[in-house]
């Protein structure tokens, strides 16, 4: 038989040759580093017979992420390993233990047992360290095609695997892998050997699985690890798990009292409590004033209406399943709204306008509700009643440009302020090849794309296309944050929209005195008050800008003759619209220091003799260090300024 | 016959005397002045034979009020019997005009008439000055009974007196009243001459009304008309009318762009356009700052729940024709709320309190919902959503007086900046006579009540009683303000409730470590945003004080050459966070002037030669005249200042 090589050469070969009988006659150490193979670019082991005429391609140590998915699998198989080792050693039977299945995950593997006892979550590092110790053996990995009957023999201790080899239809081979004194039911691939295999990984808990996921089966006990090429991913990675639960918005919410959600009140409805709802506030207030100054005019409108509306918007068709269901009362049917756009075009509609006084900027902190199941609701992030910061610009045809770039401007400048510095703008167009998806006007299209293209342009801003993410009714800009965490997250939309002016058929007065059609601009800057919330809790783990902290200073006094002084500090920075408080409990200084540091509180004004005799402060301020002898009337005014400037 | 006068004197009398044989009796000017008899306090007419042993007052035209059911009625038959003559001189058979009922209502009377030919509301001052001629001849009024053949008989020719005839039971009386030529079906009492009636009266309208209310029946035609005892009267009254039409929050709402309904997004949820969401933000941002100034914790709340919240709280049982109809998805059962407090209930219990955290006051604008017919929905004033500034305060028990006390000095701070001057205090108590109707516990209802009576004695505060006005579960105050149409409305509530913390099980940890129920306080400073805009809109006739003005400050420029300046000085107030604008249009001053004046824009700045010159202004305010040369930047910093401070 004759394979073909990455670089074109063609290789004669025995037939049943493997992928290895390939990389030896290339050459020993390409055989020695070698972990996989692909053939016909799908990835083999190396124990596999290979097909006559393939294209064959040696996967090595040194381009092991290629196979992640082989060595992920092997190591599965090794932890199986260890696991009956380890019951085996404890006096049970080989045969008391049962298998499920184990396949490669994201990031890592698992494996179903059904054991003896229990694995316990302490007894994993014992299993780490057998799994080490079978690296280290760099035991063979082999092959071996049986028949059915064969099969169901060598495993009728395990019923596990007995039901799965008489699932299998007559066609299919059945493959065993093993290495060492163990063998499992497998379809491969695997690495030829364990020593190629990385010694970086963990496993990271057990939990109850259900045999084939259903309740009417026996629980199984189902083992995680993660595994990464080398120990510097393993511990990012690792890292960015602690970094993920220790910043879980969920979490700090409790710890800070930010929200809750309530059984009886129902899923998907979070409480703000005082904190969080400060934080909600100053957001509100923030993107209100900056809008107003932006000549935004902001609205309140009501979160229902009659169904009707959302029939002639569209939104009833191709939105219903999200929905919240009809309000019937005699002759009425009302609904809560999933969108705000259709109650902005009522306002527009509501009196007619001239070319004059476009551009129209509507705004409003809409509150909006949608309907998910109850089981995909979570916290902040995933809600079914949400408030967004949402305008809609009816503008002029060549107001467009001008009009998409002062909204990025807008954009740009609240990042400012909320602290966001990495973002990527993606240019969100229509898929030239599906164009049916999309509403059908081609000159529209081609115009409105390259508009947006040429302000992002005319802006110097650098930006990815990204074709087939447009709307149906236009294209849009979307800006997505990095994360704390390293997610990109969609925060902000600016979005083209001939479709609505259209439905709704509004219209403008031409200079010409022509009725004419405006151009929709939906836009959202800092998203729903409840994600926006969710993602600054993350990105800050709970540290908020001095301006959004819930409690921005306590006063501690040393000692209870300092209390008056402590609080006359508090009064005076109230006095001027702070969130100030005075610690007046029995802990010691620096207990109350720590209090004050876990509760997030950014700025700590300790006093004792010497500063209330000279009307002073001591300042110990998060990430600034401490600053002793501020005169109180000076410190107040700079934490008014910043406060009231949102400085950091 | 005997009867017995006001001073206790007896009269010996003839039978079958009347009321005007008493007056004669005592002296000829009573009776000349008489209009009418209170008979055992019952309003009678003066020729109505007297029962025996009655006590008899005289009305006379000093204490006309007294009387105003008779006079009025009178009145209306004399508009009636004008209306049979108008007709009569047209040419009509006297027969070809019907009459419907005629009674007395609020203020005046009407008559509902099946005519010849439709009455126009340009006829009515010709029937009001046959009315006047008829005052004039001082026709005497006589009553007579008559038998129901004979009743019959005279009405032969009108098909509603037929009706009404025939339904009357044998029992009673049938008398015809008569001036002149005119005689009418009626039970009276009427005055006894024409010529005593006050010709303070004015006919109003015309509308039509179907014969007794049915659209089955034919539609009649029904005149209006309102009358006083004295001139005087009538014109405040029809000054009144007139400025309820002038200061009508839906018309102001209209003119000034505030708010409108739409007919496709529903009945009840009116949109607020700019320059009423403007007010609002104001309003609200207004009172969360006075609130949280005093220790209050805003919070936000989702405007829904399930269905179970409401069935704890009661409000499912005594509310549920309110309450919008639940929403059913799957399992789950939600419901818009129809009030704040089992929300802030669920927060007080989210986690546990101890005494020392007491009192807790949860604040927040919360949006309700609440299902009207649509016919009883109106502008702002009766809708289905609505924002409320609500609180609910947790208090101990020892704390009621003190924080009853902090919250009247809140309504009263608010009130000062509003402007309300005229308002009174009802202490609204439980009926001692129906206790039924109140939560059973008479030491509770003792001790609430005497608190709130004694915390309000200790503030020196004027108040009343009202025993029967009390809420189911607690007495409570109610602040009531004078409008400037006269009326008082209820604005701020204090409601003191015990029996939601039992519903709900609420605890704090005392100081001995017992768990006691804490009480609760329902209140609201400035109602909800919606009946405070409209009462608002009512009182200042939409000159509202300038930190509410929608729009602030208009800057004239005189010339063309002016423009530049003008925007300076805009852009100077904005710079400020003042509402600012520009006429750049092609009036001339002054009508640049009044058209400010008419948007109710209370501060005018021109700016001319000498004021770009010396960068100063001329300031036109609102009431306050016009100063002429003040330097910019003074001006604007007074102008922030006030807006800031919110002074008026």
């Amino acid at each position: 038989m004759q394979v073909t090589l990455p670089d074109g050469k063609q290789l004669d070969l025995a037939d049943n040759a493997t992928a290895m009988d390939v990389a030896r006659s290339i050459g020993p150490r390409l055989a020695q580093d070698a972990i996989a193979a692909r053939v016909d670019g799908i990835l083999h082991d190396l124990m596999t017979p290979l097909p006559s005429g393939a294209q064959i391609g040696i996967v090595t140590k040194k381009n092991m992420n290629d196979a992640e998915e082989v060595w992920r699998h092997t190591l599965g198989h090794v932890m199986s390993q260890a696991v009956g080792q380890y019951y085996k050693e404890k006096g049970h039977a080989p045969e008391s233990v049962k298998r499920g299945v184990g396949p490669v995950i994201e990031n890592g593997f698992y494996q179903d047992f059904d054991l003896p006892e229990p694995l316990r979550e302490e007894d994993l590092p014992e299993i780490e360290r057998r799994m080490a110790a079978i690296l280290d053996a760099n035991l063979d990995v082999t092959r071996r095609e049986v028949s059915r009957e064969e099969g169901l023999k060598f495993f009728s201790y395990d019923p596990y695997k007995v039901e799965l080899i008489s699932e299998l239809p007559d066609s299919a081979p059945i493959t065993l892998y093993s290495q060492g004194d163990y063998t499992d039911l497998c379809r491969g691939p695997h690495v030829p050997r364990t020593g190629v295999l990385p010694k970086s990984f963990k496993l990271m808990s057990t939990s109850g699985a259900y045999w084939r996921g259903s309740e009417k089966n026996p629980m199984l006990q189902r083992v995680y690890g993660v595994a990464f090429a080398t120990q510097k991913e393993l511990d990012e990675y690792l890292h960015l798990l602690e970094e993920a639960k220790r910043r879980d918005h969920r979490r700090i919410g409790k710890d800070l009292d930010l929200f809750f959600t309530s059984e009886v009140i129902g899923p998907g409805l979070p409480v703000w409590l005082p904190n969080g709802a400060t934080i909600r506030r100053e957001l509100e207030r923030f993107i209100v004033d900056l809008e107003l100054a932006q000549g935004y005019q902001h609205v309140y409108s009501p979160a229902m209406a009659k169904s009707e509306l959302y029939k002639i918007s569209g939104h009833w068709d191709h939105y219903k399943d999200d929905m919240f269901p009809v309000m019937k009362i005699d002759q009425e049917e009302l609904v809560l709204r999933p969108m705000n756009c259709p109650h902005h075009i009522q306002i527009y509609a509501h009196k007619p306008h001239s070319y004059r006084e476009l551009p129209i900027k509507i705004a409003e902190l809409g509150t909006m509700y949608r309907f998910e199941q109850s089981g995909q609701l979570t916290g902040l992030s995933r809600v079914r009643a949400m408030t967004l910061n949402d305008a809609h610009i009816f503008c002029r045809p060549d107001q467009v440009q001008e009009e998409f770039k002062r909204v990025v401007d807008l954009i740009r400048g609240a990042y400012d302020v909320l602290g966001f510095e990495q973002y990527l703008y993606r240019l969100s167009l229509r898929d030239p090849n599906d164009k049916e998806k999309y509403y059908p006007d081609d000159a529209m299209w081609e115009s409105a794309e390259n508009q947006l293209r040429q302000a992002l342009d005319d802006m110097g801003l650098a930006y990815y296309e990204s074709p087939g993410d447009a709307a149906f009714y236009g294209p849009k800009l979307d800006v997505q944050v990095r994360s704390a965490l390293g997610k990109d997250e969609t925060i902000s939309t600016v979005q083209l929209d001939f479709l609505l002016p259209q439905k709704f058929d509004l219209e403008y007065v031409a200079e010409d005195g022509s009725r004419q059609r405006p151009i929709m601009i939906h836009r959202g800057v800092i998203s729903t008050m409840e994600r926006m919330t969710a993602f600054l809790i993350e990105n800050t783990a709970g540290d908020f800008p001095f301006w959004l902290a819930p409690r921005q200073v306590v006063v501690v006094p040393i000692a209870d003759r300092h209390l008056d002084y402590a609080r006359e500090v508090e009064g005076a920075l109230k006095s001027r619209g702070l969130r100030a408080e005075t610690d007046d409990g029995n802990d010691r200084m620096n207990a109350k220091i720590r209090t004050a540091e876990l509760a997030k509180i950014p700025v700590i004004l300790v006093v004792g003799d010497k500063e209330q005799e000279a009307r002073q402060l001591s300042v110990r301020e998060r990430g600034k260090g401490e600053r002793k002898g501020a005169p109180l009337d000076e410190l107040a005014g700079e934490l008014e300024r910043r406060y009231k400037l949102r400085e950091a």
